[in-house]
């Protein structure tokens, strides 16, 4: 008898996991304080044609590339999704993301539902979508209201804007509403846990328990 | 403003957890230990003909009844799953098991593959499936071979009805290699509060975006 049989995690091929919300909702901090809990659990760098400021650093905080460079990666379908947002352009590197996946790794996203259509469309087995709701419509326009410092009419379409991007819950597979930042973490965290364990990501198990019948000497 | 778009966790449909084994894999543990830890989470009374024990409560342990009512049970399909066990019927009825999700508990069911199957074919969207694996074949041996009071016999008679039962892990939703019981219970208890969180089995969810959007006053 030997060990041939012991799973260990690396085992298993990694996910995506997507997680969208208004802004406002606190998906940036849930994302955050998931990635510090689970070392399995990375970002992907993404690549930009926005200048860089003094305090990033290339290949950390963003790849910076020039325009024509981003549309040849767009033209050779080399992004797994990408955006313009005022005017500069990011993507996210889609052979960078398929490597951490082979490795057993999990890459999660803080992307808006037109993003995750894109991914969708081109990695429906790896992808595990969660949408964020705000606990309530008050809560949502307390925290898009900021220091009290804005306009009315700033606060107004930012919770058009909020509410145009909550419309896109039905397509997600999960939604969390944030009562409080640790249950949520919590919450997701579960929903990555168990999205590990799912039969079909686990693709050693066949392997596992063949070899535990090959093994069986009684 | 009102609090109308407030979600409670009894606006939600139940779900059917079913953990599957071979026994010797510790299922029944994880079973009773996740019931100790989640309030929401119960197990249904069955029916059988099996004689009531001096220890056993009618209505709790087993509702005991008489083979002939047993019968008319199956004959009017109000079992979700029913099995005969060294001569003694067993059967899940349907009817209760719908009311405690109806009232959003979840429902856990330790039964084997076959069980999994017909209940399965009556329920398919309330279900969750959960296959157990022992870590390796040595330690499953050791937990089937008891005190060492059983004749070889008996012992490859439990392994191969174990090895048996286990070939059925392609069928379940989920599978967890319990290495440790405290891990295990964990995985187990990630994967039932996924799948309280999945967008299907939240349908208040609609209303409450609704009243989101129309108590926005900004």
């Amino acid at each position: 008898m030997n060990n041939d049989s012991t799973l260990v995690s690396s085992e298993r091929r990694g996910l995506m996991l997507v997680l969208s919300s208004p802004s406002g909702a606190g998906k940036t901090t849930i994302v955050k304080e998931l990635i510090r809990r689970d070392p399995d659990l990375i970002t992907s760098t993404s690549f930009t044609t926005r200048p860089q400021r003094p305090t990033e650093v290339d290949g950390e905080d963003y790849f910076f590339i020039k325009e024509q460079e981003f549309l040849r990666h767009v033209e050779n379908h080399e992004f797994l999704e990408h955006a313009k947002v005022f005017g500069n352009y990011y993507g996210t590197p889609k052979e960078t993301v398929f490597q951490h996946l082979k490795q057993g790794k999990d890459v999660v996203f803080d992307i808006d539902w037109q993003g995750t259509q894109q991914i969708s469309s081109q990695a429906r087995d790896d992808l595990v979508t969660i949408f964020i709701l705000p606990p309530s419509i008050d809560i949502l326009e307390a925290r898009l209201r900021g220091r009290n410092q804005d306009s009315a009419e700033i606060v107004k379409l930012r919770m058009d804007s909020a509410l145009s991007e909550m419309s896109h819950w039905p397509e997600y597979n999960y939604v969390v509403v944030n009562r409080s930042l640790d249950e949520s973490v919590e919450t997701v965290h579960s929903i990555l846990i168990a999205e590990r364990h799912r039969r079909k990501r686990q693709t050693q198990l066949a392997d596992f328990v063949n070899n535990m019948r090959l093994n069986n000497h009684s």
